[in-house]
């Protein structure tokens, strides 16, 4: 059974030459009084200090393809389906988005055909853009080879996922058979990791921020009935689905005490977040410990995740080290939760996803 | 076997005094013009509005300990450690502060000794007190008959619990044997949950921010080396750890892959978070499913979980239901996950709190 990783990201090369022409965030720049930092990008308000060495940096595993065939050659993935990585094209001007995002998804449409057998890709949206932009972008990723879904933050068109203007876009991708990734990006406000948040280098933000941001992000859809008005949507949820499968309990056990949703009836013919994470929710593998994984797969059923590696971050620290510990972490996580189920984890390793998506290696 | 609610709340009558004799929030009061509101509870200032029904009621299974004997009796609950509900003391001026929680905790004394081999309590600290008013308490608490510990909100002295000046409080509870019962009351700011929050109910801030303020708060903890410096300070979690045993895996991961941390060395010596939660971390059963529960057993160990309901929050919303659902979900969540091994079922229904507490039914 081949490996196919899911979440695994890229800038293709028209979209860093995008971050290299703007000047305000998100934006890549080098900086020549410290050459040493090389190019660097910034992505969150947050980070664009005065320093001449902010950001991240951004090296030739962002853009460069083949770093990542030679990645997935390392850990012997058979698959990648690629996306871009955030803040995909939430910051465009409405002219420029549906431009920008044709010539996006070409650029990593013909990575993938370079690489025939190797390479997928979800599509990126442009949803500053008008909606009848947005949804022709929809119709036209299904019509390209390698294309198998969209990436998506939690901002929708500004507001949220729980935004009934994004109906129309949801019923597009449910009638085109593609699913959404959704993929955290925006965190939380900085005030809620206290006043000693940078001691702890970016823990917080990435550990927490992420996980908590998707769970808020798919509450909110749940609560305003999107999976009850577009019932067959596919989500695909990053980091197995920020901490939904935890949490899933509490939710459903405070929808039924609120005295205001009973008073409005508004709850009382909603799907349950139990039926919604089994029939519509698929979770990445992406969780680093075997503990959290068999919650997930307890959740969406073993059937429903799929191994990802969310390459290029979290490489390794030490120089020269060849296997990523973060591949290492999540592959031990699934052939730990499975235990002696090899045809399960074969499964989630990459079965799931050929059979999801409809890939051939 | 017993079976121990290790959470549940009141409001001794001094403490609703204190609360009826405020005006601003935390407070209690009545709205002569809408006398059907009842007395109505404001605890956080997003509740503050100009609405004569703000707030929420608050009526005597809130302060009447035989509301809690009696629901304790209908759901066959033999012994209850009760604990002073959010706010606590975290509001009072520092000179109030020592004298008040001697009072509430005679008070919550008194109640235990009213119902014998019935009731145990968490006491409650003068945060806001001088430092030395609050390890006076914590030593009194250790000599009061059924004091187990104390309950705490994430606050600490007013920047968090990861705040190094806290360290002798941890010191003073390690020392006595006494556990910190964790609790959210805070939870996130409300721009998080997005322009349509208020059509949700309670939902968001009930379901998701007390869950994520605990992990935050907890993951400061750990990120600053509390358990480093006070390695056998032993504490209770709220709600099975908000999400802690979900997010434990990535928390240490990205731990593990944080140039800035390395670089400082800073977590080169720390314990691992899969360590404190196994040796310092007791979670409380309150998560409502059996998929959330098995986590937190895989995580803190079946002999670190312990049975609540979070009493009297959460009643049924049908009048005349005389077993509540919140008690029904979270009890069959212990029978379903532990399936066919009625001997850890029963630890973590009682024989647990039993033993950790050292009670006697």
């Amino acid at each position: 059974m081949p490996i196919v990783d899911i979440h695994t990201h890229v800038y293709p090369p028209s979209f860093m030459a995008l971050l290299r022409s703007r000047t305000s965030v998100p934006y890549v720049r080098e900086f020549p009084d410290n050459p040493s930092a090389g190019s660097r990008l910034v992505i969150l308000p947050a980070e664009d200090t005065a320093s001449n060495s902010r950001g991240r940096p951004v090296g030739p595993e962002y853009y460069d393809i083949k770093e990542k065939i030679a990645f997935m050659d390392i850990h012997k993935i058979d698959i990648s389906v690629i996306s871009l990585a955030n803040p995909w094209l939430d910051f465009l001007p409405s002219k420029q988005a549906a431009e920008t995002a044709r010539r996006v998804n070409d650029d990593v449409e013909r990575m993938c055909g370079e690489y025939p057998g190797r390479l997928y890709a979800f599509g990126t949206l442009p949803l500053s853009a008008p909606a009848t932009d947005v949804e022709e972008e929809i119709e036209r990723l299904g019509t390209l080879k390698h294309m198998r879904g969209v990436i998506m933050g939690t901002s929708g068109l500004g507001s949220g996922l729980d935004d009934p203007a994004l109906d129309p876009v949801y019923e597009a991708l449910e009638k085109t058979g593609q699913l959404v990734f959704l993929h955290p990006h925006y965190g939380l406000p900085n005030s809620v990791y206290g006043p000693r948040a940078s001691n702890y280098g970016h823990v917080l933000p990435l550990a927490l921020g992420f996980p908590l941001e998707t769970t808020i992000a798919v509450t909110r859809m749940l609560l305003s009935g999107v999976f009850d008005r577009v019932p067959k949507l596919k989500v695909l949820l990053a980091h197995s689905g920020g901490t939904l499968p935890f949490l899933a309990g509490r939710i459903e056990s405070c929808v039924a005490h609120d005295a205001h949703l009973k008073k409005e009836g508004k709850m009382a013919n909603h799907r349950s977040v139990w039926s919604v994470l089994k029939e519509n929710i698929y979770l990445d593998a992406v969780i680093y410990s075997h503990v959290a994984l068999k919650a997930a797969i307890d959740t969406s059923g073993s059937d429903g995740i799929m191994f990802g590696t969310d390459h290029p971050f979290f490489p390794p620290l030490e120089e020269g080290e060849k296997e990523w510990l973060s591949f290492r972490t999540n592959y031990q996580a699934i052939t730990t939760a499975l235990g002696e189920d090899q045809k399960q984890a074969d499964m989630v390793l990459g079965g799931n996803a050929m059979k999801i998506l409809g890939l051939a290696g």
